[in-house]
């Protein structure tokens, strides 16, 4: 059994990759909800959608979000009625928003909600968002405290960053079967997503990073940052906000209270070398994944790294 | 000016000649509510949305409801999710929906949600629904107690009809303007529109039927009914169930207190002799609508009859 915590883009598509070499039924995703949004009143979740659609096999391979072949003319007739429409929402993906809506309103949790759309959409991986409460990630800006979307969406992340805050992680709990599958998984992977918005706002819920502190089996994440910038996205850029530094070494500091292996490209080779030395076990592959066959080859290598008993990782590498 | 009564078919149908030859300004639309719904938790107002739609001229004049060329891919998205899709709703349609959801969830009532809907789209035709209350048509059937769009869309009016109600209609009220449009107006018209769940739901809101009854002004209305049948759904059905005759004679009876002029179609000249004898003006012209043209020419001949000096219509009929 295989837990992983994952967020939308980057972890997409190393799901991608894990979903074609496991059997769907030992996966678990643990996954991001500090990007919800209620957008035009429907509940959207980002990261758990574009997780489902992969597992189901309908994400858009072309933009990495959203229905493959989508159409968005409710998305251009709001914008005739004077909404707003930063937020791009295809016809088929909005059947998701609205659904989800609806349950919960009728009572049930955001696990609840995510297990029955998964199921319907014929996923057989268990998709579980990281809190049934609402944990948002908030970006300090000089533009203003903004939602992660609004930062990154509609205002195209060009805002400098001041900092990142998690609110209402104090007062969240993981939600139901997060803990058990991370202390049940016979490996647990942090997936290539942005550490402080996708995975850092998973670490925020109490108990999470514990869960992984005391975790028995090896935690191995795979390292979203190449050489000194983030392979998509503004990881970088939140990163160096949050004080880390932007490289796999940054990497390694912002899990290093429980990661076992980290997994970086094979163009950091002289900076995994010296992260070794500071005691990390570190695997280096080709972790850029710009083709699908690119996908199949990395969680291969993540699994096959991941498998070698802890001791023997330096020697492997070396040799 | 001119207050229309109207549902959404026939009534669109009508109103679209009206729109070609009066200024929309001059035009207040009283529209029937009772057949909203919740659908997918998103509130539908079917004859709202064809007449509003009609007015923009965006009402797809095949279907004669919705969208002109919408898509409807979040609805087969939702067959996919397993929720019901028997209501069809369009893809740029949704945005309509949404829209009135969201105004009505931050507290506008429906009076101003159709008017804020309404001048996104460009019109200029007052629309206002018959009560900002929820009044619901109701169709006892042997299969239950049904929604009109359950009754009519759902199962295609096929359960015999044991009686029909308006949920609701005891404790609402006119919307803001309904009463005042009515005294004001130079002339109102009640649409070819079904005189049960289309015209006798806006007639049970307390208060518009006395309006009707005190108004000084001609009021017109045109028979759904030529020959001993609808031209287009159950309004016969309905009729009879309500203990109407299924003729132009029962849509006299129907508006009975407050109607000065009946418009027929001329295939009912026989009919139309033998009502005059009663009493009630009529006037003959072709009534049904199968081209644009058609429409047009009904809106004309309307407006000349009921613009005849009352005690010459008989006259003028027989000359």
């Amino acid at each position: 059994m295989i837990t992983v915590l994952t967020g939308g883009t980057g972890g997409a598509k190393f799901v991608d990759g894990l979903r074609q070499i496991v059997p769907q039924e030992e996966l678990t995703m643990i996954v991001n909800t500090g990007d919800d949004l209620l957008w035009w009143g429907l509940y959207a979740s980002p990261d758990l959608d574009s997780i489902t659609y992969m597992l189901a096999g309908k994400l858009s391979q072309e933009r990495g979000w959203g229905v493959k072949g989508d159409t968005f003319h409710c998305l251009h007739a709001m914008g005739q009625l004077g909404q707003p429409i930063w937020f791009n929402v295809g016809d088929r993906d909005l059947a998701t928003h609205i659904l989800r809506t609806r349950l919960l309103a009728s009572g049930k949790t955001l696990s609840e909600a995510t297990a029955e759309i998964a199921t319907s959409l014929g996923v057989r991986a268990r998709i579980l968002p990281m809190s049934d409460s609402r944990v948002e990630t908030r970006v300090l800006t000089p533009a203003g405290d903004l939602s992660f979307e609004e930062y990154f969406v509609q205002r195209w992340y060009q805002d400098p960053v001041e900092s990142v805050r998690f609110a209402g992680a104090a007062e969240a709990r993981p939600a139901p079967g997060v803990i058990e599958s991370i202390r049940s998984a016979d490996l647990v992977l942090i997936a290539p997503s942005n550490p402080v918005t996708s995975i850092g706002s998973i670490l925020a819920v109490p108990g999470i990073r514990e869960a992984l502190r005391e975790c028995r089996s090896r935690i191995a994440a795979v390292s979203p940052i190449v050489g000194d910038a983030a392979v998509t996205g503004p990881a970088g850029i939140l990163m160096a906000a949050q004080g880390f530094a932007v490289s796999i070494a940054g990497v390694a500091d912002f899990y290093h209270d429980f990661l076992d292996l980290l997994i970086v490209d094979s163009s950091d080779a002289t900076a995994a070398e010296a992260l070794r030395k500071t005691g990390m076990s570190v695997h280096c592959t080709a972790t850029i994944m710009r083709k699908p066959e690119d996908r199949i080859a990395l969680a291969k290598s993540v699994l096959q790294a991941a498998m070698q008993p802890p001791a023997s990782q330096g020697q492997l590498e070396r040799a």
